[in-house]
């Protein structure tokens, strides 16, 4: 039987990947991942589970305008005793703006027995229900087959049954879940295999958990016996030990299987900024060793290895680091890092003659930089914004004389805890010098409001200005309070504009006023303001 | 064919696993981890390379006294233009105290040409002479097929030529590597099914490395064909993107797949405690996620999930975390029901009876707290001490009346900017008043410092008490600095403890207060402080 070579990607970052203890996005989050992924041109993105929490509510409410993506909903079968269109939990599903859903239910009978206390016969009929009923409402339905692998072994024709239920139903892919991450890739194989004489590969979708250390082969094995949607997350974020990690799928299918996922042109260039977008946003540590887009993962060490490297690359790498946005470290050497500058100057649109000679410094601050704790692939508007004043593009709007920030605790004569913040800033404009105070309820929000009463007589283009995430995190953990802080601010204007910057410091305030300082030049620059000239 | 169930393993943490960036064992590291391997009962452990470097030469000269292991020593097969008994290197190889060697030797004809440039002809002489050489000095010897199966994919008949070779020169395994770590189970399957033709598979080895996130199922697949000796690391510890993940194959081995690895009672359990003695040597954090021993691999966060779980483990995972001497983790969440809650009770030792008032207060206390944006499953000391203050079974220590923090930055008479941090704090210590001045390289750094400088005077066992990482989340972002502010502080003291505690605010200096002061209370509760007294 010919079939596609037409791989669909489905991204469940949004929604299983939050199940990972100790991820909690917020809106601005979701919403910024959900562009990135957009623009690689991902097929599906599965947002979360609206009615599940009010962080989810809000961003299917208002989630961002796709080009090429389909939004997807999240949700479960209809609860027994009560029909599809009187079940409150379908009714929040099915009422957000987006036009797919993703329905989840079970297909192991020892789950329909002891965790949902069904009868089977029911259940399939609570299946079917649910997935007509949504099929009226949105464009597309999907049946997520939860515990498929484990239900087929201990009762294939169940499990059989609960697909064609689904199917039946009018579901577009059914996928069939791995969910305890149990299942080696020879059995996903084998079961795939026989799933695929009853229904089509191009309706099925696979779904794999890391608990074994092969949630990507097991991927890969479904696709192979004929699987055409493939659901993973990025950097394999996930419950437990994670989902399928999109990053290493991608270019296992396309580069290594020759499989059409899509994508882009130039996406896959994305997925190392992609990979590390996702930890700056979630303040957590990249995996150095991670494959593809590990700042290890091209690292060449030894001195034979990296002779041979110099002879031909191919010696030692499997593939190109630059097909994935990533790059060869030399250790010994360290010559790595103009090709990628000059990447990341077309990416902003700088047209730069490689040979302008403020393109080897900025080599040069770029790797201090980073040696200190800077990062710039979660930082655009810093980096552009280091760049142009090394290439002498960009002017000086203002400079720091001193702040001063007071924050206290204490109680008053009532009783009461009260706390306080106060700054106070001096600034020199084209030679004047402003001084203002601010309050704030915490120490940087004093700051920028300080910062802001200074500066918008001057230029009123910060008017529309607002700070829509602030993080912060603590490099060298060693140190403890003492150790390096590294904050990363986005902010955003009424033009729908969105721009992230970054300071470093082991004063986190005095870190916060860097982050700041680039926020307001990148809005002004932007803006195209006019310097304010001497009096 | 009739085959043996017999998988023997093999280590190279401490040579192949040595090789990543970053990481530096001392002869005590080596030696330690090769005894706990030992008792393990691995079969063969590679403890490095003799004549490469000093450490190696220590280890070698003087190793541990095994029980169960070989002890192996790598080297690289003789140079061109000189006999094997003639070669510098195969001797350092062959006089250390090792009796085991594996030889490792090129078998893909573009590296005999383009890295070595030596004849392919006189090549194959140089395997089989140093072989054989070696084979007069030790009990066993074996070779690895560097590049194998990039070899096998370009030149088979090379490739096999170059195994031949080796074999005839009374290699006891033969070890078909990944080197590269490019290729994929499937191929892995398709050319070790080749090779069992020629060669018996109870010679072959396998040996992979993770740059496609596949390593662990090529390691398997290898084993499905035919091959009966596994090479792996530590957590994958190993250049690049890392080896073979020992952890993971070893439990997949036994576990799902039925094969004996001759591993000794209760090894199994112990895999846990292994995998996290390597972090601790390498001083490197823990991966959360790792499969098996990760302290995540068996978190349950949903309510529906854990529900399922108290009725029957298997619901959600997939073996018992005790067969590989991990654990059960109930995190709290704001998806937290009555059965998260009395669950975490037991895992923290207390004894709640279900109908006591304090577990109806305490469910409404998390939610309140984590609606505010408090999150208990990152800060397990925080949560403990928020329960048993309210079943009243840990004292106050102190209390704060007030902190003032003051930071600055500011350009003093030499053109040269500084930043300075000072805080002040007045508490309560049984009646008596404690008011303390400390500085620091920040604000909560100051904080701390004053905090301690007025608390060890009375409670000595802060002494050991160290900070040993501080994150910050700004949790309501729409607000910008002006959010909500999350702080989690991991403390650790001398008694090997790590705590974590969290502390939520709109200010950050409050919100870390707020998780200093859980740290400090719970150091002093577990090290059993008794309360000042009033004089």
């Amino acid at each position: 039987m010919s079939q596609s070579n037409r791989v669909y990607l489905f991204d469940t970052t949004l929604r299983d990947g939050a199940q990972t203890q100790g991820v909690d996005f917020t809106v601005a989050d979701k919403a910024a991942i959900a562009r990135e992924l957009d623009r690689l041109g991902i097929d599906y993105i599965e947002g979360g589970w609206p009615g599940a929490n009010p962080t989810d509510d809000r961003f299917f409410a208002d989630p961002p305008e796709f080009q090429n993506a389909k939004f997807v909903a999240f949700g479960m079968t209809r609860r027994a005793g009560r029909s599809a269109a009187n079940d409150p939990g379908l009714a929040s599903i099915l009422q957000t703006k987006a036009r797919n859903v993703c329905m989840v239910g079970k297909t192991w009978d020892f789950h329909v027995d002891v965790a949902l206390e069904v009868d089977r016969a029911e259940y399939l009929e609570m299946i079917a229900d649910s997935l007509s009923y949504a099929k009226t409402r949105m464009d597309e339905t999907m049946f997520d087959a939860e515990h498929f692998f484990d239900g087929y072994k201990a009762n294939p024709d169940y499990a059989m049954a609960c697909l064609a239920a689904a199917e039946k139903a009018g579901a577009r892919w059914l996928v069939l879940c791995d969910t305890n991450g149990g299942t080696l890739p020879h059995e996903v194989e084998r079961i795939v295999g026989e799933v695929v004489k009853k229904i089509p590969g191009d309706r099925l979708g696979i779904h794999t958990h890391n608990d074994t250390e092969n949630a990507v082969a097991n991927t890969l094995a479904a696709v192979r016996a004929g699987v055409r949607q493939v659901q993973g997350t990025i950097n394999g974020l996930g419950e437990r030990c994670g989902n399928a990690n999109m990053i290493s799928l991608i270019p296992n299918l396309v580069l290594k299987m020759g499989f059409d996922t899509g994508l882009k042109d130039g996406a896959m260039q994305r997925l190392t900024h992609l990979s590390r977008l996702l930890d700056d946003r979630l303040n957590m540590p990249t995996n150095r060793s991670a494959a593809y887009v590990g700042t290890r993962a091209f690292a060449h060490k030894g001195g034979l290895h990296v002779s041979a490297v110099e002879k031909d690359p191919k010696t030692y790498e499997h593939v190109d680091p630059e097909i994935v946005g990533n790059q060869r470290i030399i250790v010994v050497s360290d010559q790595a890092g103009r090709s990628n500058i000059m990447a990341r100057f077309r990416q902003i649109g700088l047209d730069v003659d490689p040979k302008h000679p403020g393109v080897a410094r900025l080599l040069e601050i770029v790797k201090e930089r980073e040696s200190e704790g800077y990062a710039y692939d979660g930082a655009d508007a810093s980096f552009e914004l280091l760049a142009r004043h090394e290439l002498h593009t960009v002017p000086d709007y203002f400079s720091l004389q001193s702040f001063r920030v007071l924050a206290e605790r204490r109680v008053n004569a009532k009783g009461q805890t009260v706390a306080l913040s106060e700054a106070t800033v001096k600034l020199d404009i084209a030679g004047r010098r402003a001084m203002e105070v601010g309050e704030g309820n915490g120490p940087v929000n004093a700051l920028d409001a300080a910062l802001r009463k200074a500066l918008l007589p001057v230029y009123p283009e910060l008017e529309d200005m607002r700070l829509v995430d602030f993080k912060v995190r603590i490099l060298d953990s060693a140190g403890g309070t003492a150790a390096t802080t590294r904050v990363m601010i986005e902010s955003a204007d009424a033009k729908g504009r969105r721009w992230s910057t970054i300071g470093v410091s082991p004063n986190i305030v005095d870190a916060s006023y860097n982050a700041l300082y680039d926020a307001i030049t990148y809005k002004l620059f932007r803006d195209g303001a006019r310097p304010a000239q001497p009096a």
